[in-house]
């Protein structure tokens, strides 16, 4: 999960998002809207009985902040809340498991911000099974011959990979990037993601206003997301004042013709 | 306003609300479905640029946990939040203005958890307006007559406030208990007011968990509202293992028949 704001925990139960799935919260700033709803969604999770450790990846004070709550409101948790700080000013990776990467993006805000880079590992190429067949390749190698190595036959004679396998699925990646101003320091980070969450706080015409709380304006978004060459963008966090997000969306794609406008609830497919 | 859950500014922003005609708020206990909501409402009045003081009232352990999270997530709010304490273990009155009393109601719970009576002053007689002609009565004594004093003509006849006023409206009472275990201790303090909100955590078959936990079930609150003899009783705080409240409703009816079912955003007159 990036980021967790108020109701958080509600939204989940509307969608029925299995709660037990989530291991790792990683939260992009201290700034309320991205981190009130946590203390309800594990307090939550411990009426829920859940067992499994949570990890909460942040910038080191958010543990100042909910150590004290969790202490005095989760009182016997049956699970343990594991604070895994990172530096939101540096570009690294700070998490990984047999099938993701997860990097920080620094990014420019009022307060400091990380936005959040998330790339599969390569795929394991498909194998042939026919041709796994023809030469006898013991079940043994099959993991190997995933991995794209070469066969080497009991005469001696090497069977080529692309022999034996066809092409892994691609690997996808995601970039979040909010709450942040225009930034192009980030366009080498995000170089052709799949798919791009960018803030678009607010319209064009804004564009002062959006430099002076340091946000974000449609257009910023979907010019990132062009120098980018991403797949496609998301807008989002809009500010309240819009009543239509579709203005907002219009604005963007007038830059960058891929651009989609987040809602509450709303899934898309990467 | 009693108790703040998650998303209570949620809630009142989709019931259109008016947020700056909230200022006090009166907090039954420290668990997080009665507080967590506060963090989030507070820093919205902030960013809607509220200036009036906000009163919270509630044990005193509960400035120790929110003021740092407002130190740190409200900087610079432009009204004052005042922590007002009360002892929970005594039956006191700790809010008065011109037209209601708050008393607290020592609640049996697992923490310190207190109810709330909300009483009406009451209302000034209606004055007869022809009798107000009648005798000539100035502006300047109208006040006084409405509060129940009588008229001396300038012959020295004294005219009964009677013939000058008909009853006032009735004063309307409100109890709010929550959480709270079956206690007949507050039947004294809530007699006869025109609606009590008692939760219902369980169905009556439940009772032995009821106990264990320090709630209620159905057959307790109308027991409650029966013995206390009151106008109306609302339930609520249902356990999320009920699927359908209708069972639970029925289940009270039984005992007190005027009882209602509370639901989210679902208003009842008194």
């Amino acid at each position: 999960m990036i980021d967790c704001g108020e109701g958080t925990q509600i939204r989940m139960r509307q969608m029925d998002i299995k709660t037990n799935r989530l291991g790792h919260i990683f939260i992009s700033h201290l700034h309320g809207d991205h981190v009130f709803g946590l203390i309800g969604l594990i307090s939550s999770f411990g009426m829920l009985n859940r067992t499994a450790d949570l990890y909460i990846h942040s910038v080191p004070e958010l543990e100042n902040i909910l150590r004290p709550q969790l202490d005095f409101f989760c009182e016997g948790l049956p699970f343990r809340v594991i604070f895994e700080p990172f530096n939101p000013k540096t570009h690294t990776l700070i998490f990984e498991d047999r099938s993701v990467e997860v990097y920080t993006i620094p990014l420019k805000h009022r307060i400091a911000s990380s936005g959040f880079l998330f790339r599969e590992k390569p795929h394991e190429r498909h194998i042939i099974r026919d041709m796994i067949d023809f030469y006898k390749i013991p079940v043994s190698m099959i993991r190997k011959i995933k991995q794209g190595e070469d066969f080497i036959t009991e005469s001696g004679e090497i069977i080529p990979n692309e022999q034996l396998t066809k092409a892994a699925d691609k690997s996808i990646s995601f970039a979040y990037c909010s709450d942040t101003a225009y930034s192009e320091k980030i366009i080498p980070i995000i170089q052709q993601v799949d798919c791009l969450y960018h803030e678009a706080t607010f319209m064009e015409h804004e564009a002062a206003r959006a430099k002076s709380t340091l946000h974000s304006t449609t257009i910023q978004a979907a010019t990132i997301a062009k120098k980018a060459n991403v797949g496609k963008l998301i807008i989002g966090h809009y500010s309240a004042r819009y009543k239509d997000k579709n203005d907002l969306l219009e604005e963007a794609k007038t830059i960058f013709k891929n651009t989609f406008a987040a809602e509450d609830m709303k899934s898309f497919g990467i």
